[in-house]
């Protein structure tokens, strides 16, 4: 389909042709990844001057799954967790960053997510395929060691920039310290140690007046 | 140092203390990775819109030697490429980005980021240390399949964003196409197919007037 709006891509993709098919599948498939440094999240960075995206969000987990491998429940493989991580939110691209604390859009969420990962992984040559699909079901299923590590740093690095912003996005959405510590509670499955950490930057933040006191809510 | 401006920073640290020390030295260099999102590149994400930054860069060159793994010119572990590439451009936090066709600031770059990877890496406990340091070191010297092929990566993905952009990075800066063969030449080595890519980009981009033909000059 040759309309203006990715007519570059396209003749990108017909240059890639004329080295090899298969290229231009992935090639395809990488100019699309780049779609994901426009999906914004809820999450200040630790400046506070702008809210995240979604790519610089992926990167910041994946090298955290290096630097903090050895505080995971069970053994970890970190460059396992650093793959799954940079595949989590790929789906994202087509069904948008779903806040945490949104319980209408988490209840939609796993059909939406199945149907861009069929989508984008779908286009992808098998063996690409297989390797992305599979990072990104692993993770979603929590099936493994690395895959409930994984979650556990995806839950803690927004709650880092919030208490580094304090509390920009809990403030932002009224979020209660209740619901921040029931939402974020699978941290402690994958990270006992993150957890402590977890539950002491909850308790200084409701003492500084981040985040107010409360008893769990469904939140907005 | 209780500054201000980085008060929320030494709290969190402190926090992290109680659980473990090493935690606190890891989680210091976990919110130190943040500011990578704040460092901008001379290219622009592939809707135009703004410059990219060095932490989605990361990712979406990570991502990609997941995707591109058997366009490398020798065979190469997947995983492990992009380890180097979530870990390559860290440096920039002190340093900041050295645009590529730069010729004074490429002559400083290397004692620049050297002590840069001094200050940040030297600051985490041993074992991620040599982790991340290691991955660093062998990124710079490209003394491994994957080294090589993870600098043709991050090589060709800016030619892929400026062919996105119609050229906008290489217009905006006077780069001709004589400049863009001479320093993005390394790709050959890493990824035969991905050079012969590139020169078709190239190619075609000089026809379409978003790249002047011209001599390798010393550029801007």
């Amino acid at each position: 389909v040759d309309t203006p709006a990715n007519e570059p891509t396209e003749r990108l993709t017909a240059l890639a042709e004329r080295v090899d098919a298969g290229l231009a599948d992935r090639l395809r498939f990488v100019v699309e990844l780049d779609r994901l440094k426009s999906v914004l999240r809820r999450t200040r960075i630790g400046d506070g001057s702008r809210l995240e995206n979604s790519a610089e969000h992926s990167w910041h987990v994946a090298a955290m799954a290096l630097v903090l491998a050895e505080h995971a429940a069970e053994p970890v493989d970190s460059e396992r967790v650093a793959l799954l991580l940079l595949v989590h939110d790929v789906v994202e691209i087509d069904a948008g960053d779903t806040f945490v604390y949104d319980t209408d859009a988490q209840a939609t969420k796993d059909e939406r997510e199945r149907r861009a990962a069929d989508r984008l992984f779908g286009a992808l040559p098998k063996a690409q395929h297989d390797v992305l699909r599979g990072a990104w079901e692993e993770y979603e299923t929590g099936d493994s060691a690395e895959a409930r590590f994984a979650r556990a740093l995806d839950r803690l690095q927004p709650m880092l920039l919030n208490y580094l912003t304090e509390g920009a996005a809990w403030r932002a959405h009224g979020i209660t310290a209740g619901r921040v510590l029931e939402v974020n509670a699978p941290i402690a499955e994958g990270a006992p140690d993150l957890w402590a950490l977890a539950r002491g930057l909850v308790e200084d933040a409701v003492a500084r007046g981040w985040l107010p006191e409360g008893e769990p809510t469904s939140g907005s």
